[in-house]
């Protein structure tokens, strides 16, 4: 492979202008800029860009942790983190930790030993914040990409979409098309990550003094599998509902299939509603009413803020909001039969 | 952080030796290996990976081309792909190319010059063979991982599954159902990606003298919402078919979803079949039958196959064959209700 010394001799600078052309630095007139840039094209020329990490002291990747790559909200929010980072000139390096034997941790400590010079962290999942802590104070910034509660600083910067908002839009949808039966399904325990959807959920029944039943609401249903199983168990249970909350939009599609499963058509005999707008959303039958959290803007400012703290920027803030979640209304959510035929 | 060094005065040996045993090289005794690793979590020492890169000549990554991470084929590939990489002790970049404005012919240059030491294409897409041969011609290491064409030799290496023989079974399942008039939806051109696939179904349909008619075919659906259109039009103009052969799982969802939507049942009315089994396969409503390639191997035997070409390994084969696709009944397809109720 041709050397930076090669070019150089072939454009008739010297390396170190090379150099500032290819990474974009430095005073270079137009016309040399330009030599420059053909001299590497006719050499084939390639920065090393493990040699460029030694000396300016980082590398050029992002990692982003998450939970499970297959989890389809994360290859959605993956394509946002990676073109937020290219628009950067990193890469993305993306770290699968739900397969990890100790959830995460050792992953975490070597990217970010030198492997990346930033590490987002897209679910907290088994990674204590302690954890995070302790990766921060070696150097290595890191940033919490989906943090769903604005009101809590997490001790780390992070980016905050307002969770209990997304829960109470959900059920207010409910609430204005005539429910008052309305069951919940909880991605996780009551005081776990999806708490904030949930507060937001009873906060407007409680609003509109709507009573909401403890058996009504099962917990810890976050995947497809868990949203069918316990759907299954809740409609025939209490059959009499007419509308399911759902906190997270996966389990809401495998409660969708379940409620057919039971003969329900969705949406004349049940309403059910999700939280995040994934893609598959908009394509199951029927499509899923549900409320948007802003999924790029997230990764976004989660690239923006860690690449702030990587360059040291005193006003990087602790945390940033995103806007606020909106309803997508679809066709999985209708009045009530008892009310439509009033 | 700590140095190589100070570990080393710490453990009371040479820092070549810390460094042999935190990469499991040379001879240590296990009261050695002990002392040292006891020492490395003392000082909280992570190796500089970047500097181990620069003198071992390789980056301790792997890097994963593909299309878009938000085909659902993509996560599930990613996954499989990363758990390999890992279980190698590499990380695994993935690159998502098609958003890249020069279809990710920069993004390639950039990742095999130093920043992976082997890159995994899993969609060609727009990257021509001859680009990854000139990556090739610079030392690193290239495999494709997603080769439908066991028959032909792309002059890069490669992990091939029989693609031909997937649109086969997913036909004569068809065939061994009643069906004789049978729609087409295909991914690419005739001769494109999907190709292989589609003379798997031309040719199971010649081999049980079944006719069939150009107009019973569309080309270029590969996506959801190009399954979901191609599948009205075709329905609309030849509603007497009563089976649809689609070369990919996503456009086939798309399929069942306009079927449903111009009130056929499926699979009553209508019988579909996919080829992949990606997850959502299970989850559609009627889930959907569909013949699975093994995407768990391919990813497996590419990650093998890149860290043989990565050491030089003069065994390391051209091309790679997994195991046959096998077809996988789920609740799309039914014999056609004429025979059904003769």
């Amino acid at each position: 492979m041709a050397t930076i010394k090669e070019v150089a001799e072939l454009a008739g600078v010297t390396p170190t202008t090379v150099s500032n052309v290819l990474r974009d630095r430095g005073r270079v007139g137009t016309a040399t800029r330009e030599r420059v840039l053909n001299a590497v094209a006719a050499k084939g020329y390639r920065p090393n860009l493990n040699a460029r990490a030694l000396v300016e002291r980082r590398a050029p990747t992002l990692a982003l942790m998450l939970g499970c790559i297959t989890n389809p909200f994360y290859p959605e929010f993956t394509l946002q983190t990676n073109n937020a980072a290219r628009r950067h000139g990193r890469f993305l390096l993306v770290c699968n930790t739900d397969y990890e034997p100790d959830g995460g941790s050792g992953f975490l400590a070597e990217v970010a030993g030198s492997l990346s010079d930033g590490v987002l962290v897209a679910n907290t999942g088994s990674l204590q914040v302690d954890e995070l802590k302790s990766i921060q104070a070696t150097g290595t910034p890191v940033v919490i990409s989906v943090w769903e509660f604005p009101d809590v600083d997490p001790g780390i910067p992070c980016v905050a979409f307002d969770s209990h908002k997304a829960g109470y839009i959900a059920t207010d949808h409910l609430l204005d098309l005539g429910h008052s039966r309305i069951g919940a399904l909880v991605g996780s325990e009551k005081n776990g990550i999806h708490g904030g959807r949930y507060k937001g959920f009873c906060d407007a029944l409680r609003a509109r003094k709507v009573k909401h039943l403890k058996t009504d609401a099962r917990f810890g249903t976050d995947s497809y599998q868990g949203g069918f199983d316990a759907a299954l168990d809740l409609l025939t249970s209490t059959p009499d509902l007419t509308a399911i909350f759902v906190s997270n939009d996966l389990p809401a599609l495998g409660a969708l299939n379940a409620a057919a499963s039971l003969g329900f058509n969705v949406p004349e005999d049940l309403s059910i509603v999700g939280i995040t707008n994934i893609e598959l959303t908009s394509q199951s039958r029927p499509a899923l009413t549900t409320v948007a959290i802003p999924t790029a803007e997230m990764a976004e400012k989660s690239v923006d803020l860690l690449i702030k703290l990587a360059s040291n920027d005193p006003d990087a803030p602790a945390m940033v909001r995103t806007a606020d979640p909106v309803l997508i209304k679809r066709a999985s959510t209708a009045a009530p039969k008892s009310r439509a035929t009033k």
